[in-house]
């Protein structure tokens, strides 16, 4: 990464709005780049059609729709511009750039706000039908589990081991904690409610983990996003706890690690993604 | 299909017996063709190598273990011969000659006395990291749900939806029946308890398929096996809660529809596989 700018959506101001500052941010990393740019990669959360870079309805930028996010980047830049699916491109870049280099099938599970994720299969980034494949974070750990605030079923894995969940079901059970962070530090200093709530979010997860594996049989399964930063409090239980639950040969050579590349996931996937299909 | 011919396995003769009987079934498959054969395909249940063609300890073939079959076979009648999971191979099957013709993502589900699948990504059938991939029973509906004896955890889809557990179930709860054709039945003539019964698989089923469909953004779900017979007893309420509980723009374009290939779904997916890795 050469170079790194930073800036915040403000999606209520619009697209256009948003398109003109988006764009002079892409300027002034260009001229900040010591080697020459070849493409622009463009990540961001769906329902999107990647393969004509449009954003059809993308749920946190709200009136940003049909919008050909590719052409204008690329009329702007005058460089090629290609979109994809966020998760989609952070599994990208984590399997050509960070965590899951050298494998052929890679799980990426992003732990945050919500629970999203891609896959790698056979070499090759999977995006489904039309590219909104990969929804990882929405299979079921318990039918008659929670509601899913992101698809309106009950019970997904989101619905348990999203920060946004793990905060929530403190709060439910007495404790005054902002975020996901403060609940694992709750649990880490031994508050009974924290420690339930965080193994619950554990058992969730490694049972969301192994669902996935059993399915994909994938040599790795890298988990990033901002609840993986509570690094082995999170990773150590779920890493045991799928070795034991994923069936045998799925088991047996499976790998739970945590993802590399942080906070420039989103650029370095939007890269990977850019490589992939331009190159 | 221009020859069919069936022998039980007798598994327990074990692998000297069981070979010499199954490539006397071959031999009177070549004798009855009316066409020049090709090749020799070959499905059964894991764990086995698909690309060695060995049999590593097939589940259901106790004592059948690291057999060269493929090798075995193409020695004995005279052709190239592989190796596939029987559940990969009807998947294999169902894309090119059933059911899921024309699609470039599809997910076939056997539901029987197991609950297995296959998938076929972007066109191609998805075999995971050793062959092993693709244990759709094995995703969770309930994690705190009846143990799943095919893998040892909780409230697999598997654990409910299988011919074997139907029948279970209802047992459990107080009916004389004998398979989960005795528990549709009596749904179908209005018996309360196997209404319950019937309810419960339909809301695994539908529940698992989601699950799938959320994961991989198929085209086409194709579900086969014995419990399939029971047609749109089973199939009409899946399909009408698929499409509520998948996410939007999944759920969209996804097709929930009966395998085509019935009893002939073994023979001609081997020769799918055989089609796809020969020539």
């Amino acid at each position: 990464v050469e170079a790194f700018v930073v800036a915040p959506s403000e999606a209520v101001r619009g697209p256009e709005d948003g398109l003109r500052r988006l764009f002079a941010l892409g300027r002034q990393a260009l001229d900040a780049s010591r080697s020459e740019v070849a493409a622009v990669g463009i990540g961001c959360g769906g329902p999107l059609d990647s393969s004509a870079g449009v954003l059809i309805a993308p749920l946190h930028l709200p009136g940003w729709t049909d919008v050909p996010i590719a052409e204008l980047a690329s009329a702007e830049l005058g460089l090629p511009a290609v979109l994809d699916n966020d998760a989609t491109a952070a599994a990208a870049g984590e399997h050509r750039f960070g965590a899951g280099r050298g494998t052929r099938n890679m799980v990426y599970l992003t732990v945050s706000t919500g629970v999203g994720g891609g896959v790698v299969l056979d070499g090759r980034v999977f995006r489904g039908s039309t590219g909104n494949g990969g929804e990882l974070g929405h299979v079921t750990v318990d039918w008659n589990g929670r509601p899913c605030k992101g698809c309106g079923r009950r019970g997904c894995l989101e619905a348990y081991a999203s920060g946004t969940s793990i905060a929530e079901r403190a709060r439910e059970a007495g404790m005054e904690v902002e975020t996901a962070s403060d609940v694992a530090a709750a649990s880490r200093a031994g508050d009974a409610v924290a420690e339930r709530v965080w193994e619950e979010t554990l058992a969730a997860l490694a049972c969301g983990v192994a669902s996935l594996a059993n399915v994909f049989e994938p040599e790795r399964v890298v988990i990033g996003g901002g609840v993986s930063r509570e690094g082995d409090q999170l990773l150590g239980p779920v890493r045991e706890r799928v070795k034991a639950e994923a069936i045998g040969p799925v088991a047996h050579s499976l790998e739970v690690v945590a993802a590399e590349l942080g906070d420039t996931v989103g650029v370095v996937g939007a890269a990977a993604v850019a490589f992939e299909r331009l190159m």
